[in-house]
């Protein structure tokens, strides 16, 4: 499984709140390899456990090297992030367009995706071991994410080319037009027995509830409950008549 | 323009440092407008504004209100998100399949994103008011995102969808054949002239570097620097034999 093959490097993180939370977003999207690059001397590892939650394992498992051509010796893609542009970083294309390159790369090979600094990102002399760059689609008016935003966006691309995740979608078939005519007939009937309409108005008001119904695509169970209400709306009606 | 539309609605937030994260990544993804319901009377703020960092102004602009049905009073569609599948929540989709819907509807009406407590998402009464529900995709064994994480991947969904961000992209244009055979039969010479390769072996050697350098695309710049490198080489060469 590619996910597995992919590594994420932090180099000189600062804050235990963002290795965290990288841990945790890490966890949430099928990742579990990561290596410090040089963390901060004073970062807080009891913050980090505390925004890791349950992905304390990845928190406690992770590597820690001092240069980030150690991180990476093993790596064939070396991924870059970057929100700046210039120098070194005019050739960054999104993660959404890089996601089918990197699965393809870990499908038999280490992929590191490296992430900088909080306040300063990487170095030119850092990027310059990078194979690739990435760059995450960002307002210009505040361009910079934060470091665990960073990791978030690019994790949940990977995970989402992967195709592990399938949507529960819904659980029962569109309804077929026998039914779901059957269901207006009904309805039609209804309407006229509670005196919401009369017989000559009767083709025009279900033309307005036939566009209501139909603007999204109704389900069989969708139409069962329809066909409840008018059943029941007919049998109440029916037992006020005789009262 | 659609984005402005869109309402971030945080239900019950009990951390600060959520809350800040969110507007960093409100901001980060061009939304503004954000309302808290009923914000725990712990939430601590100072926290929220230090994670805020530049978007302090989403997150001073807030309003606070004390029930959902306030918050969303005023919009169409109003998207709840959920971790957690079952009851009520199983016809929710990703984030990427209601992009198009959202910004649509955003076009012309206000529209809200609801996200629910830290520890307990959002209570049936407020998925019921709820037009349609958002799952983030994320894995089986910790699908869980934070709170903040779970907001950054829907931002930048609609973001992405909204097609505000330009990629830079190359800035040469791809190198056209003529150029680049001109460059391979410098190269040619040049591996000659220094005795890498025999006249013999050229032709296979040779459809061995056209590999390496046709892998990916070549933009007239690359084609320029690689020229330039035998150009430079064939005089040093040249210097060398003369001495």
């Amino acid at each position: 499984m590619s996910l597995s093959n992919i590594k994420v490097v932090l180099v000189g993180p600062l804050y235990g709140g963002n290795v965290g939370s990288i841990c945790r977003a890490m966890a949430n999207t099928g990742l579990s390899n990561l290596t410090l690059v040089a963390p901060a001397l004073t970062l807080n590892y009891a913050e980090a456990r505390m925004m890791a939650v349950a992905a304390d394992s990845i928190l406690e498992g992770r590597k820690e090297v001092s240069t980030l051509e150690e991180a990476v010796g093993d790596c064939g893609l070396v991924m870059g992030t970057t929100a700046r542009l210039g120098l070194y970083r005019q050739h960054a294309r999104t993660p959404r367009e890089w996601a089918p390159r990197i699965l393809e790369s870990a499908a038999a090979n280490q992929v590191a995706l490296v992430f900088g600094r909080e306040n300063w990102g990487l170095t030119n002399e850092e990027i310059a071991i990078c194979t690739n760059m990435i760059q995450i689609p960002s307002s210009e008016e505040y361009p910079s994410l934060n470091l665990a935003q960073a990791g978030m966006v690019c994790f949940y691309e990977l995970f989402v080319a992967a195709g592990v995740f399938e949507a529960v979608g819904e659980k029962t078939p569109e309804c077929p037009t026998r039914t779901r005519e059957h269901m207006f007939t009904m309805w039609r009937e209804m309407l006229l027995a509670i005196g919401f309409m009369d017989e000559e108005k009767a083709d025009h008001m279900m033309l307005g509830l036939r566009r209501i119904f139909c603007r999204a695509p109704l389900t069989e169970d969708d139409v069962r409950i329809l066909m409840g209400v008018a059943r029941q709306t007919m049998w109440k009606a029916r037992q006020e008549t005789r009262t």
